[in-house]
């Protein structure tokens, strides 16, 4: 995504589809709407995500980590992998929405914890865990 | 997640930490600090996306489906299962960031293919897939 | 499965299809015949397997826990789940080879770690993980 | 692995550890002395051979493909690897076991059935899904 697109996705109002207790407002309508509530409880949703998520990894699993951009030029499977994120998406969303979990606040704490545990000095140019990253 | 929450959440400016395009921005920044773009191609993306979606699922899975909504009153596990949670927004946002997907009208579209292939006279109360809703 | 189809399948000879290496045998040459080495490297092996445990897990995702057994009572859906339960023991089977890992043996290591972790006097009829199964 | 250590396995007798339902006997045996059973339906099994399955990729997710074989170099990590390949394959033993479905079986009716999915012909050298197999 380029700076440009950032820019025009944050300067919309919070009604945009970028928001997303708007989204999640959306969302829990639908599955109200067609009284799912009954099975969309946190264990559920959390399976549900996970098999999503295996859905969206499917289009990658026999491509090389340096051709998995190009993937994506092809115009059917980039509407399949859209379609996988935003699945994962939303029931991550509700998920979230069910556990009363402030989405956007957990991700900005774990942003700072992970800058934390990821130092710039030591974490750059590697991929370790942080619990490895100051061994040997 | 009460109305109220929803309510207060998207009342908010753009700035907040519920656009998804400026949690976006933040992600891609911390990533690019540490030279991690190197590994954050959509195949890792979608693997690590996976990943964190089995953490999360882990603290459910022992638990009765009727229970699950309890297993959040504990605060330790509260905790981790938001970070969890975190983890799997973070890692999904980049992936769609890296691969141009605006994710909010990704969103927006499937559900409303969702609306046509799960109407609500037909998918009332019943949690049966698309392609098996108009069998018998 | 009960006691006798235990018997039954543990009573062949280790050409049969219960003997994992000799499953191992027919998996590597299905992919050696197609050529298919190059792309089954472990990192594209464990994601395949990730893959189709959520395709496996897709089938009971809305459905309470009592009533998952049933699940199985519906003729198609059996063929379906052991179709996936089959994938995942193939992707898993190859990995193993692929990586070196003796797996029958690997089994039996972590049954013997597991009996450390979860003592019986502790873990009866206790779903908790053993880093909390000493707590209070 | 090399045909010398399929060799060898293959030829231990069925009560070896390679024996599939000769493991699920005792894996069974230790959930039930653990009265676990109760915890241990196939939702349940299901949830839990994905959650393994993503630990198990965890180890490869930021690794390119061609290194992916090095990762196992490291003695701690290989041991770590093992054990989550171990994981998998109990839980996934257990799921068929209380499914009552015979892996042995189930594998090799689904290897005759990819071998009609991808003819040596069409998929030799090819990595490409068998509903596309037959395009362009």
């Amino acid at each position: 995504m380029s700076e440009q697109n950032l820019g025009v996705a944050s300067a919309t109002s919070s009604q945009s589809a970028s928001d997303i207790a708007t989204l999640q407002a959306k969302i829990l309508a639908f599955a109200a709407e067609r009284e799912w509530q009954q099975f969309h409880d946190p264990k559920n949703l959390a399976m549900a995500v996970a098999v999503e998520a295996g859905e969206l990894m499917d289009h990658f699993r026999w491509v090389r980590s340096e051709e998995a951009r190009r993937v994506l030029d092809d115009a059917r499977t980039r509407t399949e992998v859209e379609e996988e994120a935003a699945d994962v998406a939303i029931l991550l969303f509700e998920f979230a929405a069910v556990c009363g979990i402030d989405l956007g606040a957990a991700i900005e704490r774990k942003l700072a914890r992970n800058a934390e545990r990821y130092p710039v000095a030591l974490a750059k140019g590697r991929a370790v865990k942080h619990d490895r990253l100051r061994e040997g």
